[in-house]
């Protein structure tokens, strides 16, 4: 499949699918149609065919979708039919809390190692798996086939980080970090900012109370 | 201000502005123009002055933006000039991740309780706040003024809770849970889907893979 033209707009629509037809799976409705699925998921039915389209549709025009097909295919399109392997970068709160998520692992995001330079909390445990220092990350990534690394360490060194984690053979890094990542093109970089977010929340609340 | 029509996408982009400028004038950069904020953002000049007539423009023709004031009015757009009183419902490893995180109380978000109800954890302290049970919210809220709920709580019992911090004169809920919410129009919403966004990072990684 060449993937290469589908805009990033589309792919964050993905999981969104995914998880939507999930429930309906779970709830054991098999069919569903365009039309159904947008009123359920607020989106407009033919931006569901369209986003779906970009992936050869799907469905059969006028039968609707097949509910469990169509969600294990977006499932393959979105790499959960295999395992990717995952260390995290800074054992604070947040980096401990990811760890602790269990949700990722049903999707195939196996948690392998957690990383700290941090004298106090190298050697303790998370989730029964030993904070190491950082300067083993680099045998732990060429040894455990390593594909994501998540990075939940201060601003002033993220950047630094980043760069010898793509140097270790890192091809994916889920950002927390405060601060834009700027690393070779071909590594993906996802960034989740909390703050953003929380501004962004705040904006909506305040420009509401105006009007 | 008069900002109904201005669009989430720009919305979503003001946080990035801010960081961006509060990283200049932290290095003591007085002026800047829009080309050269393009370079550093990675965003054409173009789109920096759209999105910024939005509210007015903020700069003089040619001379460039001044950075600190440039900074403040943003600040400002985004409520940052006022404090939001904040709760978290669940005190799980997320939950208290997110308790523990001090850049929020810069940015002027208060964290001010936290709630669970799960007896193992009502009662035991996160940051020198005990964790409340769920039957305190009503009167917590009402007493302490909170505008903003930071949801982390289980995604089968997310809609309820909802439910009822709306009706408990809750105004915005930042929601990490796992499923979208389906509240008032004019309670704001600002979601935070780790899932999702980790599965946007697989699709990344494995498309590229194919290519």
């Amino acid at each position: 499949m060449e993937n290469k033209e589908i805009s990033q707009a589309v792919i964050s629509r993905l999981p969104r699918y995914f998880r939507y037809l999930g429930e309906l799976k779970d709830e054991g409705i098999e069919r569903i149609s365009s039309q159904e699925l947008s009123a359920i998921m607020d989106v407009t039915a033919s931006q569901i065919r369209q986003d779906f389209n970009n992936f050869g549709g799907f469905g059969q025009q006028g039968y609707g979708y097949k509910v469990e097909y169509l969600y294990e295919e977006i499932g393959k399109i979105l790499g959960l039919d295999r395992t990717h392997n995952l260390i995290i970068i800074g054992a604070g709160n947040l980096g401990q809390a990811l760890a602790n998520y269990m949700n990722f692992e049903r999707r195939g995001f196996i948690f392998r190692g957690i990383f700290d330079n941090n004298p106090a909390i190298v050697g303790t445990n998370v989730r029964d798996i030993e904070v190491r220092p950082m300067e083993d990350v680099k045998a732990f990534v060429e040894k455990n086939n390593i594909d994501i690394a998540v990075l939940t360490v201060p601003k002033s060194c993220a950047a630094s980080i980043a760069e010898q984690l793509v140097s270790y053979g890192i091809k994916a890094i889920w950002n927390f970090a405060h601060v834009d990542l700027n690393v070779p093109e071909e590594i993906q970089v996802e960034n989740v900012h909390l703050l953003d977010s929380l501004m962004k929340l705040s904006y909506n609340l305040v420009s509401h109370d105006k009007q």
